[in-house]
């Protein structure tokens, strides 16, 4: 038995998220259907977590077992050969049987991109959030900065949220002001459901000025969504790395 | 009687190209269709030039004639809501009657990205032809240089071309290695059907080693189509900029 880790980029604009659910068309049976015709084998794909439907990702990373002996190096290139073009997978390397792509994470980066052109990009135009009037950077910069350390995020959770735990520790996060774009990146140890996007969503209050940076210990403290701004777009976010320690 | 001037950029890949044709499904039919929308006016709009099928524009410029009194600030954003997301207008001016998209044009700049990744980027795979070989890079920087001047550019325009003239000047063309691609940049007076492309299926051969650079010379005096390369990939192509005296 071998266990076989990749790492996949996909657009995600044409799926209903990464991990499969009843509704079909999701990124993880695209690429387990493409596994069988290379292997013969029904092999379930392990994500490192779901991502939501239209989110995308540089660098998800999914692993699986195999009885296969097709060599790790040919296989990526074998399997990109029957994805659709916004499925790629772009690395492949056998791990050992402990490996899990979710309980092996050590980091996880999601990256969100706000488009500031008074017209949006047309060629980024699924990747990026359009938001066209001025933006307090300084002031969301300051309020990104409170959320760096170990909280209970419950006030930047979905009420859906089914954790027993909301304690998530955010090593870092920072915003990138580039040509016409803001790319506000943050690093933790896990995250919970819609939590990047609330964070994001709040952001742009701040950005607003519906709110003040110095009041993100409060809404932190809060414990409660409605303190929180609201859920920015999805199709702005990316699943942009995940470290292990192997 | 007033002459608007606007610059648009759109996403070529659902498009039969930006000029009208029988069969319909073409960036200036969109457009016009939004502007009447607008005005109630049925005006045609004179482009800069054609773009092919698949082929993308930061900056194509078109112009026309109008009855309405809509201050001129405001239209860009009034099309920019009628319009599909796969095409923004960027730019929106009142002009001289005189001016003409086209027969006024100075100079255009046409871009071609190669993607030299060895899996695609998933984000770029519409707007970079993918070419995971190794390129000699030097060479083909070399080959294009050699295009620079005035000279009879049949060698490098398709069979289809209609012009009487093939004379052309390139006043300037470069090549980028960035992370990843290749951005080939060519400013010229003008470009005949096909022109770039050529340019770039010629500048992949002498990548790939099929020519040398010091041929390109050759390539030209042959004012013959078959001397030169393939024509390269639609999707790589993009109208970058056009300039204007007025």
């Amino acid at each position: 038995m071998r266990n076989i880790r990749m790492v996949v980029s996909y657009d995600g604009t044409g799926y209903y998220g990464f991990q499969t659910q009843p509704g079909g068309n999701t990124v993880q049976d695209i690429i387990e259907k493409a596994n069988k015709a290379i292997t013969g084998e029904d092999e379930r794909i392990i994500g490192s977590g779901r991502t939501d439907a239209g989110v995308h990702a540089r660098g998800q990373v999914f692993n699986f077992f195999t009885h296969s002996s097709i060599p790790v190096e040919r296989w990526a290139l074998a399997l990109n050969t029957r994805l659709p073009k916004d499925i790629v997978v772009l690395h492949a390397d056998e791990v050992s049987l402990e490996f899990h792509s979710r309980r092996s994470a050590k980091k996880k980066t999601y990256k969100y991109t706000i488009d500031t052109n008074k017209f949006p990009d047309v060629f980024e135009r699924n990747y990026r959030f359009h938001h066209p009037t001025p933006l307090n950077v300084a002031a969301m910069q300051s309020a990104l900065a409170a959320l760096i350390g170990e909280y209970d995020f419950t006030s930047f959770a979905s009420r859906q949220s089914t954790k027993s735990s909301h304690v998530r520790t955010i090593y870092d996060a920072w915003l990138v002001e580039g040509d016409g774009k803001l790319d506000i990146y943050v690093t933790g140890n896990g995250f919970l459901f819609n939590m990047v996007r609330i964070i994001v969503g709040t952001l742009l209050w701040v950005g607003q000025g519906k709110r003040e940076a110095a009041q993100m210990a409060a809404i932190l403290q809060a414990r409660d969504r409605s303190a929180a701004g609201p859920t920015a777009m999805a199709h702005g976010l990316m699943l942009w790395d995940i470290e292990y320690a192997e």
